[in-house]
């Protein structure tokens, strides 16, 4: 079992973060095989950003993302660039304020109003990326509830652990009905 | 031209940071192609962490460090964990305070106090990460002196910018000689 997902948004909206913490999750907490990577090319310049990260219960010998499993778009521009190595029946979780026009194909589209949510529930749109995990943890299961809870709370800074743990649970809430 | 820097110590050193600061270096400042990555195995929960930069002037397909032309060591554990990859003609830099035992080969070793200059020099051991990278940058030479500079002052917190550029300056100052 390897499972694919890339993180992607503009420059500041958190994304390695999210993709450590992810990876973390998965390899501390949940004792499977993780690698979280960035990749910078010539459009390093450019306002779109990604991180990714490679879960899995074997070693991971390749451990470049090229058959993605779920992508997460904060950005109409990261949704174009980045949306190539979706699978055909992967998961795109995109913020629905910020993404208007959806790529075509047949992976699922799941729109969730993920920075309104950062904004509204928890006070502070630079938990979106938190949200963001909570989002694609209850989509995917692909660590439990609580590694993520675990992880987060690890990496955060001293003093907003309260901050995050809500982010996140909002995040979960946000797709309870939509995963089941 | 390809070069694998591996950046190691204990958890909490910040060695993921500066491995993200040593990627933008390089790919957003000096216009080189370069990868940044994390692999977590069984061995996670273990005190030693690593954090891998690959810089190079073509397309980086092969993402993984396979052979290390740099390695950081800021503790013993990760010293001898991580020392196996390293290069025969690469080079070896500990923080001389806190290795002792230097792993046999034919490498250049390189022994720099670099938590006591960050306690000593700047006035927070939290900058040693910092600190590191101008020791890796003035040896190596693997990105401008610039280039580093301006990646450390977007990535670190609002605020801490003149700690962390007279952290990366002390870490210039204290291989200036030894690098000629």
């Amino acid at each position: 079992m390897r499972y694919e997902v890339r993180l992607s948004g503009a420059g500041g909206q958190g994304m390695i973060l999210a993709g450590v913490i992810l990876a973390e999750a998965a390899a501390i907490y949940d004792d499977k095989n993780a690698t979280q990577s960035q990749s910078y090319g010539p459009e390093a310049r450019g306002g779109a950003s990604k991180s990714e990260v490679i879960i899995s219960d074997e070693d991971i010998f390749y451990p470049k993302a090229t058959n993605i499993d779920l992508l997460l778009a904060l950005t109409q521009e990261a949704c174009q660039k980045y949306v190539g190595d979706l699978k055909p029946d992967g998961i795109l979780v995109i913020d629905e304020d910020l993404v208007q026009t959806i790529p075509d194909g047949t992976f699922s589209v799941f729109r969730v109003p993920i920075t309104k949510i950062a904004q509204e529930k928890v006070g502070k749109v630079i938990v979106a990326n938190i949200v963001a995990l909570g989002v694609i943890v209850g989509l995917s299961k692909v660590v439990s509830e609580t590694a993520i809870e675990s992880a987060v709370l690890a990496r955060v800074p001293r003093g907003t652990e309260d901050l995050n743990r809500k982010a996140l649970r909002a995040g979960f809430e946000a797709v309870k009905d939509l995963s089941k």
